[in-house]
């Protein structure tokens, strides 16, 4: 495997030949203005004088890789999950129209498996690779690193904003911010919010969209109705105590299916009407929606469109139709489902 | 990605260096009589000349192969779907911990489809493919050439008995055996069946266990409550027509837990209680055996368990601790969860 005699500088000799790090140079070279403009300047000047061509490198790079490898490695959390076996479906149907194939890995929500995977990703030759991050991933290296080798990366559901990559994400704010407006539209007043868990970027937005839709009529979130609340072993625990308040809410919000599940059958155990007395919108459309009594009214993300536009960037980016060094953002439309939960 | 400066000269470069093709340069420097003696001693001089050393090359080869390729391929006929995600799951625990990767693909069911999946499996060097095979295959030439390339392969859920590979399934006749017992001792009579669909392996074993749990006990069938039914928008066509009748089941044992739900909600509907007056079964226990109410007694498939199996033969196989040549047949066993639709 033989370079060409006068083949062009990389951005790793580069960093070699200065001492300094492939990220520092990747940065240095797109005028980042998270290094110095002294280091910034002579990595350039560097660059220059040895006729460093980004294009050229980035397309030797990619042509000295053992294949072309017409293959996309994605990373689930989990396989078992509604909603990341709907993405599946639909980086695999899109990749397959377009004569790609797949490779999945589960992280398990693990940072050292998450690191693991791209590694063997990387070594069997995957073109791209589309992953939502580990829950508790705070280090980005192993991310700029396939970056820096030309290998693009496509982020959705969990996103990193760490680095400068290309991203697919459904719109949580307006998915809540509808779902939330419904349940005032059909008369609920006293509106419940359950997830909150901290530091999850789809729990912040959804909670802005619940929010608003309270101030925009006029309503105010009660602090003790807003709980940290993902699952339905908690639900079940949670809200048998918050409907024995004489004061207590009249619709519920759950950051998921599960969690509304665990609501409808508490309220129903205390001897509540649903939807009469107690109206309850879910968020993800799984299969569960349906075989709970009666039906649940909830949010869907979509996971199939999201797979969808996840293969179509990183394909695009792939095969050149769109720039590598552009990030791509992108938004699915969730959709509400109104069923029996709500009036 | 240069080498080192001293880094041997390979095959290919000697192909260069005099004017020849590689097939000749390998062919002379293994003493093929196939090119002229000259040839040979010109290219095996110019070779030791240059310090060409053969164990080097063939590790270079090796190396430069597509793929050294611990990749296993998993034709699974849709993500979507609880028992195949748990499969995926099973699989790739096993294949992950061992080192392989898994490259995934949906046949939808589809004949066509799974030829090609096949047909790109072994373009991308799988090891060795994990299937399911698709409802309207009835030609084998795509398997039996797998298998002739020394690929092997391993079935699982719809095994195809038209080649000699392994195969990992349920024991769905003890399952549906076990649950229509349970039926039974609780004071079920009258117990409908609903599946009958035809041609599908599984289905017929199914059926037996529960005619021969029915036997065991001194009772027998009703043709009028065997119903092809696999799914609940089926179910709640055919249900309110048997429960309307003035001799009416006392149980129904369902091929699936969509299936069973569709009973469950049709028999509450029409003022039955479930389980005093009606009680059900169904079979998979995926996400919406817990979600209906009252939660579903199901037999439980162990998808994951299969998995591990399915994977754990076919690794067997490649590295050579199983005989490729045997066939490998293993039951994973399944388990009654009993829950609130029966007494």
């Amino acid at each position: 495997m033989k370079m060409k005699q006068n083949s062009p500088i990389t951005m790793k000799d580069i960093a070699r030949d200065l001492g300094v790090s492939v990220a520092t140079v990747s940065r240095a070279l797109k005028d980042s203005p998270r290094i110095s403009e002294a280091k910034r300047k002579e990595i350039q000047e560097y660059a220059r004088d040895h006729n460093f061509l980004p294009n050229v490198i980035a397309e030797t790079l990619r042509k000295s890789r053992v294949q072309p490898n017409k293959v996309i490695g994605v990373i689930v959390p989990q396989f078992i999950h509604y909603y990341f076996a709907s993405i599946l479906k639909g980086v695999e149907e899109e990749a397959s129209r377009r004569g790609y194939r797949i490779m999945v890995a589960q992280s398990d929500d693990k940072y050292e498996r998450e690191v693991e995977i791209c590694k063997s990703f990387y070594a069997n030759k995957c073109c791209g690779i589309i992953v939502s991050m580990a829950k508790n991933t705070t280090k980005y290296d192993h991310f700029q690193k396939l970056i820096d080798m030309g290998i693009p990366l496509v982020f959705y559901d969990r996103i990193c904003t760490g680095v400068n990559a290309s991203r697919v994400v459904v719109d949580d704010y307006m998915g809540a911010y509808t779902a939330v407006t419904h349940l005032i539209d059909t008369g609920c007043r006293k509106i419940a919010y359950y997830g909150m868990v901290q530091s999850m970027e789809i729990d912040k937005n959804r909670f802005n969209g619940y929010e608003d839709a309270l101030r925009k009529h006029g309503l105010k979130p009660n602090p003790d109705w807003l709980r940290k609340c993902d699952n339905r072993a908690d639900a079940e625990v949670v809200t048998p105590e918050i409907l024995a308040q004489p004061d207590h809410p009249d619709a519920f919000f759950a950051i998921n299916d599960d969690t509304a599940i665990g609501i409808l059958y508490s309220a129903k155990k205390m001897g509540f009407d649903v939807p009469d007395d107690i109206s309850i919108c879910g968020f993800t459309n799984g299969n569960r929606a349906k075989a709970c009594n009666p039906m649940l009214t909830t949010v869907e993300q979509r996971g199939v469109m999201v797979g969808e536009e996840a293969a179509n960037i990183l394909i695009g980016q792939v095969e050149g139709s769109l720039p590598m060094d552009k990030v791509e953002k992108r938004v699915v439309r969730t959709r509400l489902i109104i069923r029996g939960t709500t009036r």
